[in-house]
Formats: C-alpha cells, sequence, structure tokens
C-alpha cells in the first residue's frame, strides 16, 4: 500500500465516524423517543472521541508526511494534494488549540445551551449572562491559540469560512447597506400585499409536503439517496454523497414555512450530492476540526447554494408561473380566490421584524450585520455582555428603524451564542453575495439556461453548480471557487443587482 | 478512579459503539434510502473494527485483570463480579478464535448472503451450496478453536445459549416430541376453522397500527423510550434502555402478521427496558462475543419473553375476551359477522405448513428440530450440503408428514445459514419451553396474577418478570435465572401442560 493510500485510509475512518456523528444527530432530531437523549450524548461523546484521537494520534502526522512526500511533484491542484494539505493544516490548528479549551466548550455546550433555552422562554437576558461570557471568553481562547495578523475574530471567522476577515467584512457590508437601504426605503413606502390567505387558511401538511418533495425532485435532488423528514429546527444532513437527507417543518397556517424551507434544504443536499464520488470517504468530504461530513467547502458556500434555489430560483416568478398552477392542484380551495400576482407578492413581501430567521430577503442582512457587529466587540471586549440587550436595540432601531419589546425577540433569539460558536454569523449574508454571483455567471456561461428555466428545466443550472463546485468538495476554497467558475472574487455586484431587478419591479418607488 | 471503574469505562466505551451499530442496522432496515447501503457497510465494518480493536486491545486484559482484583473478595452473585467475569470470559474467546477466521465470516457474509437471496428466489440450492458448505467449515473452525467436551456444536450451541450441549437438546427434543405428536395428532383430525374474513378482507395498516401499539402500551411497552415502525423482517433493537425500538410488518390481507408480530417484538423490548438502569453501558448489557448492544442474556432467553407476551399473553382466550370489542372498533365491517370464538380459532389455527416464520405454536418446534438436526449433522460432517435438500425433504415428511415442492420452502427459506450464524435454531424452542416455565412461575407466586390478567391489567406479570429476569439483564446464565425463578432448572413440563390445556380444549379430540 502506498504512502498515500495508508493516510487515505485513515481518513476513511475518520469520515465513517464523522457520518455516523451525523447519523447519530439525524436520529435525534427526527425519530429518536424523548428518554434517550441522556445515553444518545454518551454515545455521541464517545464516538467524537475516538474521531478526536484517531485524527490527533502522532501516527496520523506520520501518515500526512510520508503522504506529503509522495504527492509533492504532483499538480498542485489535484485532489490527492489537497487532501494532504488541508489534513496537515487541521492537524496543526488542532494541535494548536488547548486541548483542555475544546474540551470545556463541548462540556459547557449543552449545560449553555439548556440555560438559554430557560433564558429565552422567561425573556431573562441576565440568567443567560454569565454562560455566554464564559462562551466568549473560550472562544477568546481559541482565537488566540490559532493566532491572527489583525483582529482575533478574524481567527474565529476563518473556522467558518477560509480566508475571511474582519476588515474585509466592513468593505462588504457598507457596499451591501449603500445598495439596500434605498430597496428597503421603497419597501417600506409601498402598500403591503394580502398574506390573508397564507395565515388565515388551512394547509394539510401531508399536500405540503407532497408539493415540496415534487418540486425538490425537479431541482434535481435524488431520492434514491436521500429523503425528507419533518423536525423542529429544519436542517439538511448527510452520510457521504450516497445519503443526504433534509428536514423541514409544517405549519398549518402557514404554507411557505415547509415549502421554502425544503427548498433551502435541498440547495444544501444538491451540493451534497454532487460531490465527485472519487472523494466519498476523503479528507475532502470531511470537516476536520469540527469533525462533522460534509462535502461542502464552508458555512458561506454551502448557504450560497441553499439561497440560490430558495430565493433565486424557488422565489422567482418564473418559477411560480411555471409552478403555482401546480400549487393550485394541492390547494385548490385555498387559493381559489388568489392569482398568481398576489401569490408571487405574498411570498416576497419585504417588512422589517425582529426574528432573523423569519426575515425576507432584503431585511435578513441587516439582522447579520448586526451579529457581526456583536461578534466582533465581544471578541476585541470592547462590548460587555451585560451591555448587549441595550446595544442590541439601539442596532435595531438604527439598522431596521424597529426596536424588539424584549429579549426574546432580541439577543436571546438565536442558538449560536449558546452553543459556543462565534464567528459563522458572516456566511448567511456571504451565502446571500455568492448565490447571486453564481447564478449571474451560470446564466452568463450558458447561453440557454434561461429559456431552460422558463421551461422549468432546472438541469442546466445543476449541471453548471455540478461542474463548477458540487463536484469539487472540499478540494478548493471558496475563494478559489468563485474566481475559477465566475472569473472574479466576492463581490457584491450580481447580489445588489438582482436585488434592484426583483424589487426594482415590484416597489418602483 | 478504581480499578473497577476503570474497567466500566472501557466498558462503556464499548457498549456505546455496540449501541451505535445497533442505530446503524435500525436505520438501514427502516430509514435508509436505497442508495445508502454500500458506505453504511463501511460505516458499520469501521465501528465494529474500533469495537473489536477497544476490547481485545491488551490494556484491556490490564484493566480485567485489576478490576479481577479489586471484586475478588465481593459476593459472587454481586453485578460487580458478573460483570468482569463475563468480560474475562469473552476475552479469552475471543483470543481463542483466529482474527483470520473471524474476519472471513464477516467478509463471506454479505457475498453469501446476496448469493442464498438469489438463490431463493430462483430455486436453485446448487447455486447456494459451496458458499454454505465455506460457512460450515468457518463454523467448523470456529466450534474448534473455542473447544468443546462432547460435540463440536456444543461449542456453537454455547455462543448463544451458554451451557446449552447435543445432550440436553436430544432429551428435551424427545419429551417434546411424546408430548406435541398427539396434539397434532388431534388438529390434523379437527376440521379447519374458518379464515376468510382475515384472508379475504382488506384491512388499512393505520388502523393494524394504532391497535397494535395499544396493545402493547398496554403489556407495558413504554413509548418514552421507544417508537414503532414499519419494516420488511420484524425485529426489536436497543440502544441502551432509554431507546429500545420495535417493528413490524403490514399485510393488508392478514392483519394478524402486524399484530402478533407486534406483540413478538414489544416482549423482546419489555426484556430491553426493564433492566437495572444501574447497568446501562456495562457489559452486562453487551454481548462482548458479537458486540451486541442487548441487555437479555440469551437468545433463548429473549425469546422465551417474546413468545410469551405474544403467545402465551397475546394468542390467549382471556386476551381476546378483553380485546376483541376494541379489535372490532378498528375493524368494524371486516369483524362484524365474526364472533369471538370464530376469531379465536382462526388465530390459533394449527395446520402443518412449510414454512417456520409462518407456523403455528404446535408445528413450530418441529421445524426448529429438523434445523437442529441438519445443523448437527453438517458441523460432525456427517451430512454433506449436496445431501442437505434431500434429508429436509425426508424429515419434514417424517415430521409433520409433508414434502415442500421446492428448495424454496425449504432449505432455502431463512437467512442465517447463509449470514454463516450456525447454532442459534434451538433458542426458539428454548424460548417456547422456558415462556411456559416463567409464566406457570408466575401465576403459581403471584395469587392474584389470574384475577388481574382477567380484568386486562398485565402490571403484576411485568412487575415478575422483571423483579425475576428483566432488571438482572446478562449478570445471571439462563439456568441460574430458571432456578432462581421457577425453582427448577429447564423443563417442558408447564409447557406441555400449557399447550395440552389449550388446544385440548380446541382439539378435544
Amino acid at each position: 500500500m502506498s504512502a498515500y493510500d495508508e493516510f487515505a485510509r485513515r481518513m476513511a475512518r475518520i469520515n465513517d465516524l464523522c457520518c455516523v456523528l451525523n447519523l447519530l444527530t439525524w436520529d435525534a432530531g427526527t425519530q429518536m423517543p424523548p428518554g434517550g437523549a441522556e445515553t444518545r450524548g454518551q454515545q455521541a461523546a464517545t464516538i467524537s472521541a475516538i474521531a478526536f484521537e484517531t485524527f490527533t494520534d502522532p501516527k496520523t502526522l506520520e501518515l500526512i508526511r510520508a503522504a506529503e512526500a509522495e504527492v509533492a511533484g504532483e499538480d498542485p491542484d489535484s485532489y490527492r494534494r489537497r487532501a494532504v494539505e488541508q489534513a496537515r493544516q487541521a492537524y496543526e490548528i488542532t494541535r494548536r488549540v488547548p486541548a483542555e479549551v475544546v474540551s470545556q466548550l463541548k462540556e459547557l455546550r449543552p449545560v449553555t445551551e439548556s440555560v438559554w433555552a430557560r433564558a429565552r422562554a422567561g425573556e431573562n437576558f441576565a440568567a443567560f449572562a454569565p454562560y455566554l461570557e464564559r462562551m466568549v471568553e473560550l472562544n477568546r481562547r481559541v482565537a488566540d491559540a490559532m493566532g491572527y495578523d489583525e483582529h482575533p475574530y478574524d481567527a474565529l471567522l476563518s473556522r467558518y469560512e477560509p480566508g475571511l476577515t474582519v476588515s474585509q467584512l466592513q468593505v462588504l457590508f457598507a457596499e451591501l447597506r449603500a445598495g439596500l437601504d434605498p430597496i428597503l426605503a421603497r419597501a417600506k413606502a409601498a402598500p403591503s400585499p394580502r398574506i390573508d390567505f397564507l395565515t388565515e387558511r388551512d394547509y394539510p401538511e401531508e399536500a405540503q409536503r407532497a408539493f415540496a418533495l415534487e418540486m425538490v425532485q425537479k431541482f434535481g435532488y435524488d431520492l434514491n439517496r436521500g429523503r425528507l423528514d419533518p423536525t423542529v429546527h429544519p436542517f439538511e444532513i448527510s452520510f457521504t454523497r450516497q445519503d443526504v437527507r433534509i428536514t423541514t417543518r409544517y405549519q398549518r397556517r402557514w404554507m411557505p414555512a415547509a415549502v421554502f424551507g425544503a427548498f433551502h434544504e435541498s440547495g444544501h443536499a444538491l451540493y451534497e450530492q454532487g460531490a465527485d464520488p472519487a472523494l466519498t470517504r476523503s479528507a475532502l468530504t470531511t470537516d476536520l476540526l469540527d469533525f462533522y461530513a460534509v462535502a461542502g467547502v464552508s458555512y458561506g458556500l454551502h448557504e450560497s447554494q441553499s439561497r440560490l434555489w430558495e430565493n433565486l430560483v424557488g422565489r422567482s416568478r418564473m418559477f411560480w408561473e411555471n409552478h403555482y398552477g401546480r400549487l393550485r392542484e394541492y390547494f385548490p380551495e385555498q387559493l381559489a380566490d388568489v392569482e398568481l400576482e398576489e401569490f408571487y407578492r405574498a411570498i416576497n413581501r419585504v417588512e422589517p421584524s425582529f426574528i432573523r430567521v423569519e426575515a425576507d430577503e432584503v431585511t435578513y442582512n441587516y439582522h447579520i450585520m448586526l451579529r457581526v457587529e456583536v461578534e466582533k466587540r465581544l471578541i476585541e471586549g470592547s462590548l460587555k455582555v451585560q451591555d448587549l440587550p441595550e446595544f442590541w436595540r439601539e442596532q435595531m432601531q438604527s439598522l431596521l428603524g424597529i426596536t424588539p419589546p424584549n429579549d426574546r425577540l432580541g439577543p436571546l433569539q438565536d442558538i449560536h451564542w449558546a452553543s459556543g460558536t462565534i464567528g459563522s454569523f458572516p456566511n448567511y449574508t456571504l451565502g446571500n453575495v455568492m448565490s447571486a454571483q453564481f447564478f449571474e455567471a451560470a446564466c452568463r456561461q450558458v447561453p440557454e439556461m434561461e429559456e431552460a428555466l422558463a421551461r422549468a428545466d432546472y438541469r442546466p443550472l445543476l449541471a453548471w453548480l455540478t461542474e463548477n463546485i458540487y463536484r469539487h468538495a472540499r478540494a478548493f476554497l471558496p475563494d478559489e471557487l468563485l474566481r475559477r467558475s465566475t472569473g472574479s472574487p466576492l463581490n457584491t455586484g450580481p447580489y445588489l443587482r438582482y436585488l434592484n431587478r426583483k424589487y426594482g419591479e415590484l416597489f418602483p418607488g
């Protein structure tokens, strides 16, 4: 067996362990009876510990070194070289971060999540504050251990989006605000569309599920290698490209939750299902820092695909021109008196609101800007946890012109910080920006694309995305993928052009 | 940390791995999309290899030795001593059986199972024969490596039922035949009951499921720590006592399949859910030879509990006197013209047939006697694989008076041998015999038992079984459990008394 093959064999074992961890998570979120929670946690901790021990074993470093020697002369873009390089980088970072900090973060997580859940229910930020302080402190220690050039937050950002920095984000957010503010102003001035047919009529779950499944299969989601289940907080998760599952949430009086939830998760799933089969069970389908089986290269890039299929495809006028008739067949009574135009306006309503996950395409980004500012300040120490609620209210007022009446609708709404995750929020907005950049490039490069989309044929789009993004899994960094496939680094142009075109038509101002 | 605690910590890790393996199996049998099969197999192989490596690591022997020293002076019946003893025994057996034989058995298994499935479909025993020969040869090597006093088959028997021997089985089967033959003769002479209302009417799945779930919850199956799913081949499986799942199979034109299938699996599940919480994640809830998470101490004892709840409770006249009315509420049209007595006779029909898993309570044991005779002869070399079909036909004729028209209805019907399992068949009949022995003791020892059963209160029965069997998990051997709880070793008296009473009334002869 060659040195590379031995290295690959160890990576395959680690990927198997990560896939198993993902299955434990999926099962816990969709199937497990409540009584199983405690021992499930112990099982996950054991598998996670074994993955960590296997990866940090000195033998792994030997295997990496031997593989490095073997692939040294090969094409720097080859999957083999990339696999070895990424394993080396992850090994170095894992070695740098003290095991004690990692285990404290892990132990604190379930405790903090349950304190947070109670604090949120009771609108009691003070109860959560000391735990959040501890999470911030541990994250700061991670940042210091990882090292950074300019800002400690940069180290944390790079865990979720390799290469991303605070200074990059500042430019990005400034451009976005300049472009978004006028759209938002026009939206606020426009009359509200009718949504009574969504909020006041009953949409049975089974029909919601059937319609959503029919649509995501049109996108290309392969049920031979996937399935759709109900859950509380929708997610996509994979155990190799051969088994990529999505979940959604059903609300009988807000059908868009399930339908757009399924579109969103199917975008994540198409990315995972589209990985090159040769990369199955490899370092390039494994997040070796978090021991998570995933083909997507970063949080932002992954999000770009969920947003692309959910919003650029699934909330487009073209999409509903093709499929509104079908939706009406599933809900003939509920939609009997609703014109296509009314439906399209209802699902594209723009309105400032308190909850990020319920925000529309335009206001969503403001929620992210706020959170990123909070994270940056907490990590650099210029904002104290105790002052967070006040800061939040001020920022919401200044960004969106509304002030949350309590902390449940404010800084207690997201689970991320309770889970010890700081630095992942920017990726939701990065996803928005990248989704339009990819979509514009695909339409430009494939002449028949728009015509295909106009007749509800999503194959050319999926083919372009698979060829340029999905098949490579984690082999190329986000910036490399953007440059190779769109010809430019990350830029806000396509996204703002997309929003201006779409909302310019809806709110001519 | 004490030596015992360190030992227990390692056992907890191994149990976690076994629970995870069980979850991979459950998911593959109930949820996994077809495309996931290959990588799922790789994931299971990895977890299984890690469990094996962890258990056979020389460090485990050190931990066992240190724990042995620590518990040496304790009560020989204490859980701590039993846990250490069993780990030691499993360690010795695992060390004795050559790793090469184990891995050949493992590798051959999926291949042979798929050859078997095709051979069965094509009624082509010759295609399966060379693979079966290899499985017999490998099992013979396992037997020789394990060692035995009288017969190589004894070594294999003891893997599934500790202490069971060929000579014991010969006595047992002779007693059973002497008792069963007259019952069977009377059954054959009796007129057939009507079953048209089961085979010719349509029973919707949802109602079958609802009725079955309602009943197994009456038995005491706890849905807070369990769930019921549809599958092709019903099974029960657990990931600690906190999460014990059952499955059943729905046939719209044979409702008893799902209902009695669920009763059967719920019996297994009650055993698992009833283990002492202190034994969670311990050697006493782990089969360390097969790396299987299970609280039941042996295949036979486990089967005694599924049979007890399925047959002694679930097929009893008393049960249906209590619940037939409820069944009719679920199926008012299908059962409108069916009297309780007719229903009771239909579900207790006795009739020789070719397929073991479809056999009734009386003829079932003949199917086992045949298989045990085959296994014994194959292992000792007195029957060649090529002569098996002929031997099968002769035996079926001599035991039940019928001859299968093809090998699909003959030696190709069961998956066991294709899976490399030789020696597990006796346990189905042992389960029958033990079920009646336990049930009779419970009724004798608890004066209010029959009265409770008569008013459909299953709590005293579950309490007796939990106290005497379930809570101990694998701490006591089957023979110990029988003697401690019933006052005698395994004996056929209660089972034959039970059958004579029940079928004496149905077929007075």
